[in-house]
């Protein structure tokens, strides 16, 4: 195992382990909402929101307990807006990380509210007191994380998104939208674990807010390939559930040469960006190569 | 117009137009999901929990503005509970207040979503900074809100009132899920108003937190007395949407008369958690009555 596979697996362990204490326990009542909400954020999932806070805290020389109660208040926001779109309603998906979906698993009025539950939880843990040595700066992540979730962030996206199938988007309009439905929560989770650390000057800051962005962007254009790659490889058709949905894809709109090329230029994006940093910013230039990198 | 109806309407049209300023506005994209938002919040409700807000902020000598702020955050997570409860999952209801529900007028992803963007927006609004003279307590102010919010709150009652249609509910089991359903909220409501002023003593936050749990459970005492009584008049039968459901409430339980009982001891025991306050608690007590008096 590399050294940087060792600190991710020991990030996301501290973030189970987070996450596992501050959700309610499935025997308290409501038990089968909170059996649901755990069901839906315990066990899974690559944890790459926190892995990017993480390393936007050791760039900031945070405190990792405190960059741990930001990453999984980010994580509880993801949580909450897969069990969302996975419901009938949105995309009718049935799997998720080869488990049954929580609407499935449970029902669909317990996926709503544990979604819902999870949102307001995901803010109780990123207002309880001490995350910045300055009250005033941890109410600016709570801004950041609530500006990040809602219309003109996550949720916002989706909507972009659940509107555009079968419509011909243009690649502006393709890259409005995946700003707001993944990336916004990517430099969010970036941005709060920098904020858990020492105060950065603005010209740091907005560096870093520019590796967050063309991450942000890559880790959907990746995700996009992938996608195309695997039913090309698995079920020979050229693209596979987007396509079959309609939905424009980087891949769609460019190709999967292209697209690819588009990945490697943002992933050197996102290492320009940090060029101003030493050392310290090693775990972030790791991880935009980990996520355009992953599986191709 | 009595002196408290000219109070009650100025405080309705302040938090119109603070929602009609803090909603996205419907031209700005994602359209639609702006559009749901607006409709969702806009234009009708008789805001109790604003009210309670204000009339809680006159006690603690608030400025009006942090309290408008406070106001319409609970507002619009009262909001976006009632578009999720409204969908076909949960409550399937196609009116609210007399004009489609969100996902008939639009449909049920943009309902999903709306409300989840409305979460998000009302902890926006709570964390602009200026809330309160300390930061710190402005942070308080967000935990309560979201505790209030989520599954030991609104949507852990919501949950528990799923579970109880067909079941043999106890009253004290009534009682649990009533205090989390609309009570949470409520208390939030009042302390979050008085949080918006000057420091009050301990003792004189638990009394204005008990008037807020009275409020909150005479409340709902007097929405199951008046769906009976509605139903007995309008309908011929001796019960309404509720036992049609075969949903519990209080009536089904105590009684007409018993329930009504409920709902004047309640008034009566709010009062008494005023009684160490002056003139300034005023608007608590004549809110107490309104909620209690209101149509019978």
């Amino acid at each position: 195992m590399s050294d940087f596979q060792a600190w991710m697996a020991a990030q996301q362990a501290r973030v189970e382990t987070a996450l596992t204490e501050a959700l309610p326990e499935a025997r308290h009542a409501p038990q089968r909402l909170h059996d649901a909400m755990r069901y839906a954020v315990l066990g899974g999932g690559k944890r790459v929101r926190p892995l990017l806070a993480f390393a936007a805290g050791e760039l900031a020389q945070a405190d990792p307990l405190r960059v741990t109660r930001a990453a999984i208040a980010v994580e509880m926001i993801h949580a909450y807006s897969l069990v969302h779109d996975d419901m009938p309603a949105m995309d009718n998906d049935v799997l998720r990380r080869g488990k049954p979906t929580v609407h499935v698993e449970f029902d669909e009025a317990t996926a709503l509210l544990a979604g819902d539950a999870l949102q307001s939880l995901a803010f109780e843990a990123l207002a309880q007191p001490g995350l910045a040595d300055d009250a005033a700066v941890q109410l600016n992540m709570l801004n950041i994380l609530a500006a990040a979730s809602g219309s003109r962030g996550m949720a916002g996206g989706q909507a972009i998104d659940l509107e555009s199938v079968g419509k011909p988007l243009e690649l502006p309009e393709l890259e409005f939208m995946h700003i707001l439905k993944t990336g916004a929560l990517i430099r969010a989770s970036v941005n709060l674990g920098a904020l858990c650390g020492k105060p950065m000057s603005e010209a740091d800051m907005k560096n870093l807010d520019h590796y967050a962005k063309c991450v942000g962007l890559a880790f959907q254009v990746v995700d996009d390939v992938l996608d195309a790659e695997a039913s090309t490889a698995t079920l020979g058709k050229t693209a596979g559930k987007d396509a079959a949905s309609n939905k424009p894809t980087y891949v769609s709109l460019l190709g999967l040469a292209e697209a690819r090329q588009l990945a490697g230029e943002l992933r050197a994006d996102a290492h320009a960006a940090l060029a101003g940093f030493g050392e310290e910013a090693a775990r972030l230039r790791q991880l935009a190569d980990y996520i355009v990198l992953r599986e191709f």
